[in-house]
């Protein structure tokens, strides 16, 4: 979490980190300001030491609700730096190295944040350049805000805890909306006569995001018959809600204006449930509620996997370890962590080699697919452990396959 | 546009450049893959060649969209690497070094996109040890993709002329909507008696969009009295609909998915104008009216910035060539470029140095501020140069200040 940045630093020998750019799509700088709505800004935190935030000087009263120190372009002469250098990129970069001066950063410093790839490059060669005193630094994986990022502090849980309420009441009413409908000749349709598509309940879905101050960054799936099956197909807009085909509804919204994710799956039959449809729910339900039962602090995450891929080879499906590659079967890796961003540490895969502690947020979806037979099935909660090492999901929504229509 | 990447290259002394990261908020990325619905990817372009997609495997279909010729992460045995190396950003600089070498792709190399600062540090560092034919190089400003996306294409202005025209349907449809309330004691209320916010129209504009395949990249502004004066204010949500007070709605949505932006606004009072707000609109007009007439293909930037000061200042107003750093009168510039960002060259500002010439497109938005007498106002359109020289407005909602309620 966010208190244990010092110890990271310590541990991989960063005097000081840096991170920059918009905030729009860069986790690392929201963790940083928290709920301050700047459009972009420099934050640089020198080991054990309050992190500065360096905004634009229009942007100086949301700054201050980060709880950072504040310091402002105008404070830094940002626009005469430019004018000097005729260059607003020449201007960044000095600003950039006489903030670093002031606040006395030296030794190793490492860069983190969003920024074109050509022009990082060419900063912080120039940077390092300028600054006798700095080494540049930056870690490529596994980074010290990815370890942090694990761990979730107590106001990031009562933020994850909002966004699940409310992304259970989406999945909610969006199934009394599909519920709403009458049948006609197998398949659901509209006060008009016309068929309710997938566009139809993609459109309600979206607008009760809007309500529930939620956004879609990634696309929701909703994927009907064979798309079911594919796991990274969002579903066709113009596919009609037909009775007894499998439908894969996942829904991983976040907080509005780039907040924390949930992620949720349910997968659902209109009207009834085909034979191997019934069962292949059956069995995912039995990996699903054989993983929760085996949740554990101090379990490596790749165990799970490990257990889900033998109750599924138990019943002759293919699975990544059996059939390495498969389309069939089950394909994909038990769960991951989410918070800022969709998917993070810890990992419950073949590379989940950390241990799950206190603090932790992460999914387990289990799923069978078989695209050629047309159907396909996934069921996924979130999960949070508390500081006592309980396990609670917070995907309250039921589990249950069939929606019934008389 | 994108046809001129070749000239640029050849200019710039580029060998070949290479796009990559996500494509969220990426929009090099985007202009190079035109509507393909991939996630991330890399894109290779050498000097007079078809530039090449590497994509991950699974987005095979959305990648051939893309018109680009297509390579597949499996044809290059990208999980083999990461295994091998015990690392997914091995993994992934081993691949692109092997891709590059593939593609003889050799001398001077240009990258663009979205990266983690460090991380691409660390990999172009790497990348450059691992390439003798390499030399790595990155633009920090005034990119070829900053000129490339300054004139827009055939197929550009059909996607931006679309923009619009659901642009200007939201304006008028929430005009519509504010003005099917009822006014009682000085303030419009709803049917329930309690008075309509910001906060309502906010919500009623975010639907429209919604229904019209839009979506708001940045906060859309609908700001009144005060905060009207302000030009980086959005407005209260709990701010509610008086008569008589300024509103400025500044509406620049973008293509649903990361598209085209358009960005207009217009000033509204309610019932009726105060004459010292109906005296700014005037003087608004008079300069919009001014610069619109004094359009002209080879005209650069700054002279219609220099012009709406010198209207301004002849009405007494501060300008920010009277008075640098001004927060009341004229406090912006006069325009800016937009296409797949909001904010692009041409500039029509201080620092617009560049001719205007067909396929731009770019706003015009005098304004003038008075936050502390309560009171804003802007018009804005945005312009578009055709073939023959000839300039077009896109914002084609009316500009009437006053919404009137009998």
């Amino acid at each position: 979490m966010k208190s244990d940045l010092d110890s990271l630093m310590q541990e991989r020998g960063f005097d000081a980190i840096v991170v920059l750019g918009e905030v729009r799509e860069n986790p690392a700088l929201r963790y940083m300001i928290g709920g301050s709505r700047v459009s972009d800004g420099i934050v640089i935190k020198k080991r054990g030491e309050t992190p500065v935030l360096v905004c634009n000087a229009m942007e100086r009263d949301e700054a201050d609700k980060s709880g950072l120190r504040v310091v402002t372009t105008n404070d830094f002469d940002f626009y005469r730096l430019i004018k000097e250098a005729g260059s607003l990129f020449e201007g960044e970069l000095r600003m950039l190295a006489n903030v670093l001066e002031h606040f006395g950063v030296g030794g190793k410093v490492s860069f983190y944040g969003r920024e074109d790839p050509g022009k990082a490059y060419v900063m912080l060669r120039r940077l390092e350049e300028m600054l006798s005193a700095v080494t540049v630094s930056g870690e490529p994986e596994a980074t010290i805000f990815d370890t942090a990022f694990a761990t979730k502090d107590a106001d990031e849980i009562a933020q994850i805890k909002s966004v699940a309420e409310r992304t259970n009441r989406v999945m909610a009413k969006t199934v009394d909306f599909i519920r709403g409908h009458i049948v006609e000749q197998n398949r659901l349709v509209k006060a008009n006569g016309d068929p309710l598509t997938v566009g139809d309940v993609r459109r309600f879905v979206l607008e009760r995001l809007l309500d529930s101050d939620l956004e879609e960054a990634g696309d929701t799936i909703f994927a009907i018959g064979r798309d079911a099956g594919v796991p990274h197909s969002r579903g066709e807009d113009g596919d009609i809600l037909e009775l007894g085909k499998s439908i894969v509804f996942d829904l991983y919204p976040r907080g509005a204006g780039g907040g924390y994710y949930h992620d949720m799956t349910r997968t659902f039959c209109l009207g009834f449930a085909p034979d191997e449809v019934q069962r292949a729910y059956d069995q995912v339900m039995e990996a699903f509620d054989a993983s929760v039962a085996a949740l554990e602090v101090g379990e490596i995450g790749k165990t799970y996997q490990a257990l889900v891929c033998d109750i599924f080879e138990k019943y002759g499906h293919p699975t990544p370890r059996s059939k390495p590659g498969t389309e069939e079967g089950y394909v994909h890796s038990l769960g991951h962590g989410l918070g800022l961003e969709v998917h993070s540490e810890p990992r419950l895969s073949v590379v989940g080699n950390d241990p799950l502690q206190p603090g932790h947020v992460f999914t387990i979806e289990p799923g069978l697919y078989y695209p050629k037979r047309g159907f396909g099935v996934r069921i996924e909660d979130t999960f949070y452990v508390d500081k006592q090492g309980d396990f609670h999901s917070l995907s309250t929504y039921p589990k249950d396959l069939v929606i019934a229509f008389e």
